[in-house]
């Protein structure tokens, strides 16, 4: 169990690979979520169009606008 | 408009003050989103159950659990 | 009314894309303000040289050196 | 020399002591930056008002708002 | 498999709970992380001295001092 | 004195630059952390294999797993 309170299941839509970051596009009911891993670990997880994953973010990342 | 690419709308379900931090729940479709910010910024806004706001994080701060 | 407090306004110094990322410098009166975000973001919303921005930053994320 | 390329030097304003955290804030120049920290790094480094500091930021975690 | 890639093995020093935040020491080896996560979070998981955790820190996150 | 309360010694194990951004390994005792920073970073600090530096995070960005 991690601490990050944030998890939400989803499918990856889309992987595009830079020379050290890669941006992963997740699909969680309605939301899109954009996320920037590194390209080593897109490729240690072995992520592709379709994967069933969960996009996780630490509480204290989420901001407020009102 | 901000560069965060992760920007979801929804209501404030509880706000919780502590001290310097504050724990924001966002209910967002079936999803809770949690952030921790600073309690100086919540009050600044006003943050309330029932506020329609908007749940904010930066592509960076989003992992991926496969 | 975005829960980061700071929020500071400037200009656009210079853009520099990678294929993933991308490095925006934001000057603000003598400070200059290094962002890294992602190459879409920078894209969606059409950052040049000279564009009047503001670089935001969550209170969580500064670090104080003494 | 840290990488971190955000570093800007000021003096604290105003130091609030929370149970687990902190917020500092720091005049530079014009601007007032705001920092949440743990308490236990902000009483490690006696913290208070009238300190030179610098405000410390990585790139990654600065947005740009347009 | 999470994306983060830094991820140690260690066993919990200290809990101390704040109103909001909590703070975590955790051992691994010689060296004591220290961790900043709501308390929510950590009454949810009943964070412990002596439970054998990981310390996780995505890689956008880890700074280089020189 | 940097307010972030991890900070650990080791030696660079490799660097690896893209366009926008650097991947940098540090190898810390047997452990192995991997950071993300610019790539102007990088090159401003002259990184390159065997250099000793410090890898630093902020306790805020230490997740817990269990």
């Amino acid at each position: 169990m991690l601490s990050a309170r944030n998890q939400f299941a989803g499918t990856i839509k889309s992987v595009k690979l830079g020379n050290v970051m890669a941006e992963i596009i997740v699909q969680v009911g309605d939301l899109e979520f954009v996320s920037a891993i590194t390209r080593s670990s897109a490729e240690a997880m072995n992520l592709k169009q379709g994967d069933k994953v969960k996009a996780v973010v630490k509480s204290t990342e989420v901001m407020i606008d009102k």
